[in-house]
């Protein structure tokens, strides 16, 4: 085949690959929030085998020889052209693929099942003992796959590229050190203000038909598109993207803390504005899906702090929210905006505020790094949580669900994710200070438009910049053209030493 | 491969195929149900795409390879072990569908979508002329199927097998004859008779909220199991089996007439406690489905008639209905069951009593038989429909949306799939006489179980004779092993004879 053939071929090849994928999304989804409880075991089977299909598809040989012919013409173009970026993403994916061995991929998808069942069964007692052999074994599985995939660094670099693509430990560790030199002193001064926050209004009792219209007016006010779009109760909230058209967020509610679901529906809407601004033209190809795990929490991240814990926003929504909830009327603006952000160094890092979350996440890092060069061993992980955690929040864990048993993900196989948080939280930053910048005004400039319910301009300048692209940039070079800057923590520190210097009025 | 490895392998690619096709199903559901609007380009493309890959799985070469080889060894054996009755039925869907060139299914898929657009858009006007070059289109691409298929009778066998496996018009005549024959006088009698309904009892005003209870109580109350099920609202109910332990029910509520919510729901759990009845252990291969739509529909018109419909069951419901239904407080038992089998001549088949109901679908197979023999064009339907809607029933459409052009089956692609209708009833009464003769008491004895609220032994009884066996029998032999009779008009007119003459004091 001559290489534009190649290219068709491979480009049909990928759309179908991916109507299976979605078909897999709509599974999960359906799982998480409709399916009747007898269904779970015929599903788990349904997935695995369609997941086996799309491996296969996905390592098809067919595909290596079409890549070798469209690479050659197609890359001589303009890198960043659709052509030359799908041919460049579909390699990366191919050779990630092939490289590990299919005895390998099905351990470790393995692994990761029973390490998340042992984990479910293990944590509440804080069952190290029980638990440990299955860290074990994930932990040696993910080394294996890690030296199978290839590294120029070290081997974090492999796992963490198949979240971040491009990113490495020692692209990060500069950064997030001087994110933590300056965390920790604004975090001392935050606490040792005399303002205090008074929570107790959010854990007024609010109905939950009252929540969900609070989750759904929140959603559709930043410009989650309903006609596009669902929102449902779950578990464990997430966002997934069905297709174009077709983007759904989930929230969790709890009677008796509303700014839970609210939060948690408005971070998922984040990550759905990002997914309904994706070109649906693109469906299938690598310039129709997100770039990367950090790029899309930057977008919830975004959204959820940056705009909906701002004065602005409950200046515009505190009157409408008292619409839908009785417990919010007569409660004072400014007791409510420093109740949803108050600070205060805590064991979990998802009930984390903005100021300590990537505290949590630079112990995780610390922790896999080490785990990765060889230098800790599963074993010794519990002391070495909790010295991190005492050293960067100054805390001790009294069990190990509160501590290294806390977190599903290292039992559910995923290690080299974790920095994609505190990722997205640096980009988020970088973002909003360059669309305050651009559309005028600064911070305050946004403030203001929040306060007007205006938040369509934010959105259309990240749909611009970001959400446009899908993958045709690589992560750090599409935060380039949005940003004119590097990846730093700069910017964050600027945002939340403003806002919390105002907030607590330091 | 040795015999036993070519069956292993074909089943284990039967399995995988059957994932796909459940997650279609899902597909389905979710579009009628759950779906955003926005999503629908993308699901109808998904859908295409999945359905092509279904399509090239099962016309797959290396099936028939495999089949050959486990033929010839299985096939000696006992013709309905699970292994011979797999090989038999994939052998059956293998050739049906290598026979159908690829060109012809594309178009006849391709006839049915964009017929079923231009009845929807030309039925509110009746407008025969612009629909009529569709349905040319249909038949004729039809009639090339039943060419391409083969057939030992004539066309239209070759159609009907698909929806009835082994059933053919010759098969079907005399027995659809001798029921027109009986039927016509049985409906002068009841139109003569003085006792007349009071059908207005079922509009009055029940809020939806009600009517969903009354459907899920009435759902649970014959067996369908929730734990491995769900009810939701569609335009147009239906039944789907996802997977063993998830099998999902839909149906349609109006505000002023709860009866066609109940009973469409009941309907609906007919078709999913048959479902929920096939054993999960033989998902994928012809073991774990269902046999025929014929068979099908025997048990929803049996759970619908002759359980849901009869005084017994209203007996045991009536003051649980009144519980969840206000307007049902007070109805007297004979006023209700009268009610809601009211027996009116009707030019909707939908809409159609359990008397004439019959009549409608005899219409319709006479005018298949001319279409497929060729004795009748598509250009003259509309004359013949009148006619012979005026002889079976006396009446005369007004307009052809009423008449011809009701029914979107035809324009959908669907010819020689309404005798399956008639047929599930023959079937249903069959069943229901010897399912009374073993359970002890015949229709007396079943009423008087209904009456308790004791619905589980004649589930029990559908589940041994019926729905354990999936596809193991064809639908005539499972029906002589349950009932010890051949096809027969003669227990559906003795069911109705004896429940009219009662109910209308014949």
């Amino acid at each position: 085949m001559p290489p534009r053939e190649s290219y068709d071929w491979l480009r049909a090849h990928a759309v179908e690959t991916a109507y299976i994928g979605s078909a897999l999304a709509l599974l999960h989804w359906d799982q998480s929030t409709k399916m009747p409880a007898a269904g779970h075991a015929h599903r788990a089977a349904q997935v695995a085998s369609l997941t086996g299909l799309l491996h296969a598809r996905r390592t098809d040989p067919r595909v290596g020889e079409a890549l070798a012919k469209a690479r050659a013409e197609l890359l001589r173009d303009d890198p960043h052209s659709e052509l030359a970026a799908n041919v460049r993403e579909w390699q990366r994916a191919y050779d990630r693929a092939v490289r590990i061995p299919a005895d390998l991929a099905v351990a470790t998808a393995r692994a990761a099942a029973l390490g998340e069942t042992a984990w479910q069964r293990a944590r509440p007692g804080s069952d190290w003992r029980s638990f440990l052999p299955y860290l074990e074994e994930i932990v040696r599985l993910r080394r294996e796959e890690a030296e199978a995939v290839g590294y120029a660094g070290e081997p974090y670099d492999a796992l963490l590229d198949e979240y971040e693509p491009g990113e490495t430990a020692a692209g990060l560790e500069p950064v997030l050190a001087g994110l933590r030199r300056e965390l920790v002193p604004l975090l001392d001064r935050i606490l040792g203000a005399p303002r205090r926050p008074d929570r107790t209004l959010l854990s007024r009792h609010v109905p939950l038909e009252a929540q969900r219209a609070l989750c759904r007016e929140a959603a559709a006010a930043i410009g989650f598109d309903f006609e596009a779009g669902r929102l449902d109760s779950t578990a464990h909230p997430f966002s997934t993207r069905i297709g174009p058209g077709d983007v759904r967020i989930t929230t969790r509610y709890n009677e008796h803390a509303f700014d839970e679901a609210l939060f948690g529906a408005i971070h998922e809407a984040g990550h759905a504005l990002y997914s309904q601004g994706i070109p649906g033209a693109h469906f299938g190809t690598p310039c129709g899906v997100s770039v990367s795990l950090g790029v899309h929490e930057s977008q919830s991240r975004l959204w959820e702090n940056m705009v909906a814990r701002s004065r602005g926003f409950w200046r515009h929504f505190l009157p409408r929210a008292a619409g839908h909830v009785a417990a919010l009327e007569g409660v004072a603006l400014d007791d409510l905006v420093l109740a949803v952000n108050a600070v205060r160094p805590s064991l979990i890092r998802t009930e984390a505020d903005e100021v300590t979350y990537n505290l949590h996440v630079l112990l995780r890092f610390g922790l896999e790094l080490a785990l990765l060069r060889g230098q800790l061993q599963p074993r010794d992980l519990p002391g070495a949580w909790d010295e991190a955690m005492r050293s960067l929040l100054g805390l001790t864990p009294p069990e190990l669900a509160d501590g290294v048993m806390q977190d599903v993900h290292w039992a559910a196989g995923l290690v080299g994710y974790f920095p994609t948080y505190t990722l997205g939280n640096l980009y988020a930053a970088q973002l909003f200070e360059a669309a305050g910048r651009e559309l005028g005004g600064g911070a305050q400039g946004l403030d203001e438009r929040f306060a007007a319910g205006e938040f369509a301009s934010l959105l259309e300048w990240l749909r611009a910049k970001v959400h446009v692209h899908g993958s045709r940039y690589a992560p750090r070079e599409l935060m380039r053209r949005a940003t004119g800057a590097e990846l730093d923590h700069g910017a964050f520190m600027r945002y939340l030493t403003a806002k919390y210097e105002a907030l607590y009025g330091l």
